[in-house]
Order: C-alpha cells, then sequence, then structure tokens
C-alpha cells in the first residue's frame, strides 16, 4: 500500500503544510500526495515553490491538472512555464477554453486583467426571476465566490450585477432589468491590482465585473484572489525593506538564500563605506576629541529612526491610497515640525547628558546643534523621498529604506563632525 | 439649501475620503454629510478616527445610528464607548437586540467570537430545497455576505452548512440533509483573529461558523472583516517596526504626532547610549588609532542589516503561519550559516579595503574578524530573538527591531574595538 497524503487535509492547507516544510520534507511529502490532488495543490502554492514542482512537467501533465483550476489560477500557472511550453498546452486545449485563458494572458499579471476569472454567469435583462431561477438549476454548479449574476445585453455588454440574495427575496415574475443593481463600479482591465484591492476593501465587495472601454463585459475578480493580492502587497512592504523577495520561499535552502542576501548586503556596504568616508574627512578633529567618536553614532541613529517613522508612515499610507498629492504638502509640513519638535527635545537630553559626560560645554552645543539639524532633515527626507522615488518608477518599499539612513547618516556624522571643527577651531 | 456629501459615493469611499483629509477638512467634510449618512460612515472608518465624532454623542445619537449597523460592528463601535454610556445604551435597545449584541461583547475584540456577526440564517435538516426557496422569499434582505445557510438541529446545535450555490442547482424535492456540507471548519469563539485570518486565506472562504464548545452555533465570520483584520495585521507589522501605531491616524494633528514620536525617540537613545557607552570604554584605543573610528559604523550597520532579514522573515513567517516550533531549528541554522557564509564574503572585501585605505594590514584583520562575528550573531539573535519574544508574551514586532539593533551594535563594536585593543597590543 503507498501511503497518500489527504486524509482530511483541504488542498489550501496542504500547500500551506509544504510551504512550511524545509527542503527535503517537502519533496518528501510531495511524492506522497495522493496524484489526483497534485492540480488543486499546485493552485494553492506560491510563485516560488510551485516553479520547483512545474520543472519536469511537460505539456500533458501541465493539461491533465488544467481541469483542477479556474481560468485565472491556470494563466498564473502558465506565466511560469517556458513559453515554448506555453504554446505546446495553449494549441492543445479545445478553442473555448483557449480563448478564455488568452483573454486573461493578454494582461499584465498585476492588472486587474490579469486577476480576472472568466468563470461566471450571464443573464439577460428581459427574463424573470423564475427563468433565472430555472437556467441556475440547469448548471452542474456554480463557480466559485458567485454572489452575483452578471447582465448583459445582446452584444455581450455589462448592463448591471444581479445579486443571487436579491434574486432570493425576489417576487418570482419581477424581471431582471426591474430588481438588477446598475450603480455598481465597473473595472477597467487596466487597473492595477493595488486599486483594484483598495476597492474591494473599502466596498466590502465579493466580486467585482471587469469591462472593456466598448462596455463588453471581460470577467471578474473575486475576493479570494483579493486576499492574496492584500497579502503579499503586505509581504511586499514588509519583507523588501530588508531587502527580502516576497516572492521567494522562506525555506529555501541555505546556497540559494546566501546568494540573494548578499546582494543586499553589498549595497548596504556601498552605503556604509559613504558615510566612513565622510567620517574620514574629519580623522584630524576626532584625533584631537575623541569624545566625537564615541557619540557620532547617537546623532546618526537617531536621525535614521526619526526619518523611518515618517519614511514608513507615508510608504503604506501611499499603499492604502490615505496619501495622496492632496495632503502630501500637509503631511511633509507636518513631518519637518514633528522632526524639528522632537530635535529640540532630544537635543536638550543628549546636550546634557554630553555635558556631564565628558565636561566640554562646546561639545554639549555642538551634539544638540547636530540632532536638530539631523532630525528635521529626517522628517523632511522621510516624508519627501517615497513619494519622489515613486514618480521615478522606483519602488519606495525596497529602496526607501537605505537611501534614507544613507542620507541620515551623512547628515548626521556631517553637521556633528563638521560643526565640532568649527566650534573647536580646527 | 445646504450642499450636501453624498453624490454617487458609496459609504466606505466617503470614510476614506474623511480618513484621507487633514483636521480642519475633514471636521468641515463631516459637517457637510448628509446626516443619514452618518451610521453608515462611521461604521467604515478606523478607531482613532471615529472616537473623534463620537465624543459628543450621547446614548440616543448612538442608538439612532445603530441599525445602519451590522452587530459586529455595532459591538465594535460600543467598546469605544465609556461603560456608562455602552449600559445606558444596551438598557435602550429591545430584548432580542441586546442579547445578540451582548453575544458579541462578550468575547475579547481580537477573538472569533469578537469578529463575529449573529446576522444570520439558518436552516433545519429535515426541509426539503423548495421549502427553503420559499423561506428565503420570505425574508426582505439576506444579510450580506452570505454564500452559505446554517444548518442546525432543535437545540440550535450546528449541524452543517448549506451553499447557495449548492440550493441553486439541486433538485427542489431534495432535503436540506441530503446536500448540506458537512465537513466544514468550525471555528470556536476563542480562536485568534490572526489564526481565524490564516484559515480563510488558505481555504478562500467567504463566511464560516462559530461554533460554541458545546456545539450551539453563536454566528458567523464574514470575508469583509476578515479583510480588514489582514490589514490591520499588515498595518502593525509594518507600522510598528517604526514604533508607531496603526490605530494611529495618519494624519493627526502636529502636537499629537510630535508626542507618539517622542516615546519611541527616548527609548532610541537609550540604546544609542549604551552602545556609546561601548565605545567609550575604548577611547584609549581610538586616540592611538583614529582609523577605527572612521570604519566602526560599517561593522554595526552590517551586523544590522543581516539581522534585520532574518528578523523580518522569521516575524513574517510566524504571522502568517509558515514558521513554527516544527521549522524554527531548520531555519535558525540556515541563518547562523547564511550571517557567517556571507560575513565571510563580506569581511574579504572589508578587509581589502580598509587595508588599501589606510595602509594597515592588521587594520583588516580586525575589522573582518569582526565583520564574520558580528553577522553570524546577527543571523543567529535574528531568528531566536522574535520567538523568544513571542514566548515572553512580548510582540516581536515592536520590540524586535530595537532589541536586535542593539545586540548588532554592542556586538559589532564590541568585536571591532576590542579585538583592535588586543592586537594592536593597548
Ligand atoms: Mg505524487
Ligand atoms: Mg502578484
Ligand atoms: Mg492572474
Ligand atoms: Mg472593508
Ligand atoms: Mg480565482
Ligand atoms: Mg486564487
Ligand atoms: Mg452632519
Ligand atoms: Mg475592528
Ligand atoms: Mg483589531
Ligand atoms: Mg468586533
Ligand atoms: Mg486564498
Ligand atoms: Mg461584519
Ligand atoms: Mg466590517
Amino acid at each position: 500500500a503507498t501511503y497518500t497524503l489527504n486524509n482530511g487535509l483541504a488542498p489550501g492547507d496542504i500547500a500551506h503544510l509544504l510551504e512550511s516544510s524545509p527542503p527535503k520534507q517537502r519533496l518528501i511529502l510531495w511524492e506522497l500526495l495522493d496524484d489526483d490532488l497534485e492540480g488543486e495543490v499546485l493552485s494553492y502554492l506560491s510563485d516560488d515553490i510551485r516553479s520547483e514542482f512545474l520543472r519536469d512537467m511537460d505539456a500533458e501533465a501541465v493539461l491533465s491538472i488544467a481541469e483542477d483550476f479556474e481560468t485565472d489560477d491556470f494563466a498564473d500557472l502558465l506565466q511560469q512555464l517556458p513559453e515554448a511550453l506555453i504554446a505546446e498546452v495553449l494549441e492543445s486545449m479545445d478553442t473555448q477554453d483557449r480563448v478564455r485563458i488568452e483573454e486573461v494572458l493578454a494582461f499584465p499579471e498585476d492588472s486587474a486583467g490579469g486577476l480576472m476569472t472568466t468563470d461566471m454567469i450571464t443573464v439577460r435583462p428581459d427574463i424573470s426571476v423564475e427563468v433565472v431561477l430555472r437556467y441556475l438549476r440547469k448548471h452542474k454548479a456554480i463557480p466559485a465566490s458567485t454572489d452575483n449574476l452578471l447582465v448583459v445585453n445582446r452584444r455581450d455588454q455589462f448592463v448591471g450585477v444581479l445579486p443571487i440574495s436579491t434574486l432570493l427575496v425576489s417576487n418570482l415574475n419581477a424581471t431582471v432589468r426591474e430588481i438588477m443593481q446598475t450603480d455598481v463600479d465597473q473595472i477597467p482591465p487596466t487597473m492595477s491590482e493595488n486599486d483594484v484591492a483598495n476597492l474591494f476593501e473599502r466596498q466590502d465587495l465579493i466580486s467585482a465585473p471587469v469591462v472593456a472601454d466598448s462596455g463588453r463585459l471581460l470577467g471578474r475578480i473575486t475576493i479570494d484572489d483579493v486576499v492574496d493580492v492584500i497579502r503579499e502587497r503586505a509581504n511586499h512592504e514588509i519583507l523588501s525593506r530588508a531587502g527580502l523577495d516576497e516572492d521567494e520561499d522562506m525555506l529555501a535552502p541555505f546556497f540559494k538564500t546566501a546568494k540573494s542576501r548578499a546582494v543586499w548586503l553589498g549595497i548596504n556596504l556601498i552605503t556604509a563605506f559613504l558615510a566612513s568616508a565622510v567620517i574620514g574627512m574629519f580623522e584630524g578633529t576626532i584625533d584631537k576629541v575623541v569624545a566625537l567618536a564615541v557619540l557620532m553614532p547617537i546623532v546618526a541613529s537617531m536621525g535614521g529612526i526619526a526619518g523611518s517613522q515618517a519614511l514608513t508612515l507615508v510608504i503604506r499610507g501611499m499603499a492604502t491610497g490615505k496619501v495622496s498629492r492632496g495632503n502630501i504638502s500637509w503631511l511633509t509640513n507636518r513631518e519637518f515640525l514633528v522632526g524639528l519638535f522632537n530635535g529640540c527635545i532630544w537635543a536638550l537630553v543628549v546636550a546634557t547628558a554630553a555635558i556631564v559626560w565628558f565636561e566640554d560645554l562646546q561639545l554639549g552645543a555642538v551634539i544638540g546643534a547636530a540632532l536638530i539639524i539631523n532630525m528635521a532633515v529626517a522628517g523632511l527626507a522621510g516624508t519627501i523621498l517615497p513619494m519622489v522615488l515613486q514618480s521615478m518608477k522606483i519602488d519606495p518599499a525596497l529602496a526607501g529604506g537605505v537611501i534614507l539612513t544613507t542620507i541620515t547618516d551623512v547628515v548626521g556624522f556631517l553637521s556633528f563632525l563638521g560643526l565640532a571643527t568649527i566650534v573647536y577651531g580646527f
């Protein structure tokens, strides 16, 4: 008897078990998995891990699991395969299925069009509730996450939605036209997946129609895929702050991990050398007042913290749509003042501590002034930087932190050691 | 004529507009808002901003908006009010509504019980599809996010779910018992909201029943509220890394912001002084080899980056359930080796640079060794720290970063300056 791994676990849970297992155990579990479940489990796996298992599949194997997938998920899977294999798989599909898949593949993966599924039920506006119910009863199954039927005219143009919940409480003789909703947000296929997620969040949607400029209904987006977008966005924002790739397997083997980490460390090293170069300019000053070397990390670190507070707030606000052109100048102003104000408060504390510790009044004045300068600059830079990066099409979540701490390090060391050189008169 | 703010905007969008407006504009918009929409808009606002508008409401005003809320949302709102007012509001409600609200209030806000709504439709297992459809048609409306009817026995115990999608395609004479699903995850009211979110994500759920130990059906959790949990969790993880409070209004006025930021800066200052104290121990050494002051930030910063990569990965993995007792030792081992390996790689680069820059072989050896030590420690500490903090009931997302960089600063300065003191023989 062969052991199989399917007793009572949902495919999503099996996928999660695979994702939480180190490389060797993962392979063993995959071998134990009932072959009939492979397709469904694959549809729940994240890209990086799925590609491990896809690597040795040929067109036939891919086709054999196609039926376990919804259109959108199968399109995602195809996009991971080599061009030649995609073509081979598409050729072997029947025309109707191929057309549906190609419709999704025509749009970028991170757009509404790439996110949509073409699995949906459409009805005409002029039929009655009773006919709709009879029509539904002819189906073997209703696509997952169907809260609305989609109402289209003869030219397949979107007319409105008929919520199932309305259908169930309506008079059997009412027509679809009488009970449908027409004031629904129609999603253009070019909308970014992030905007789609914000729309779903704000309006508590379960599904929403994707409609072309021409008015033609292309498909619909469902909440389960939006939840994935929200989670991926959170992963991206959290992980790229540390230079990590959100698509990468958390339990990737040693060498793969070491290699991907090395790049980020290298970038950071360059910025660290930049800070060292600034300090190096003042070697003479430090040689005469060693206390400067002892205290200088305080100035840099306080600026880094103050700046990253502003930066984190603005990046999160941009992702959730709360920070925009309309309020960024108000926000920049507030963050600058907050940096300045807290700079003054903590300058007093640090200056006092420095004076007591090293019995040197000038040192207190210098570190106080440097702290104020660095924290005000930090508030300003932390707010403006993400907007500037975004307008340059650079991902603020990835690059913002490194650039910001480089700024606060350089400004911190420069103002502290520069002021010291002037005050001590070297 | 009075201008009102409701032309075509959904309540969730109006709430978003209010949340994206600086304090003064926000008040003006609120005044412009159609009074009939206030309740619904309040139900979409985040806690911090909602409490601004709730502040001057009395029991009567709160009751007047109650009908715009689902049970779970109204319970959330009540929890923001002073005790005396809660009691007054509950007393004035009719018995049925009060009992439903009290059932939700009995559980902590961040548990499944606090997240659930009692708005649901229940049916008995022995009736036919036709009777169910007739019963539904008697309803004025079906609660939002109803994908399943809940099947209960005579003692109100949960028996199974009847998906609407099954109901619509089933034979009219079939009984509920024949077509219901019984292999569904029942959520205990004590489950944490984070576990609920992971369950919904993995199984692509739209709603799920909350069932007491006794088997009694208490309510159900819907995807829109789970999406809020997922977003709040992401906000928490992203914002608390910078010492920011996820419940706080992003556009809070200057003074409120300055005050809340000051605390975090103060905590960071203490850790910065700790690092300075370590450097202070080696004042004599720095006085003789000033190059040490120039290079020491590199050692601390590379350790900080390496450590925060491990830390970020583990915290995210813990939140999504991918990192657990089962794989933490494998992960710790990998992260330690990755830290050690990348430490060696970059030690070579930095040592060479130091030797070229300062023409000092010993300096190269010292900084190389210090880098290797600090980065290996960083990998180890970054992995273990979040698990230790969690077992001590300290939030790793909030405290992890500060503690970790304190460790990497102290270990970095101590190993670099300590080794230098030994090597140069002071
Ligand atoms: Mg197998
Ligand atoms: Mg994506
Ligand atoms: Mg897709
Ligand atoms: Mg919502
Ligand atoms: Mg889908
Ligand atoms: Mg999906
Ligand atoms: Mg008003
Ligand atoms: Mg809440
Ligand atoms: Mg909460
Ligand atoms: Mg609640
Ligand atoms: Mg999912
Ligand atoms: Mg709700
Ligand atoms: Mg809600």
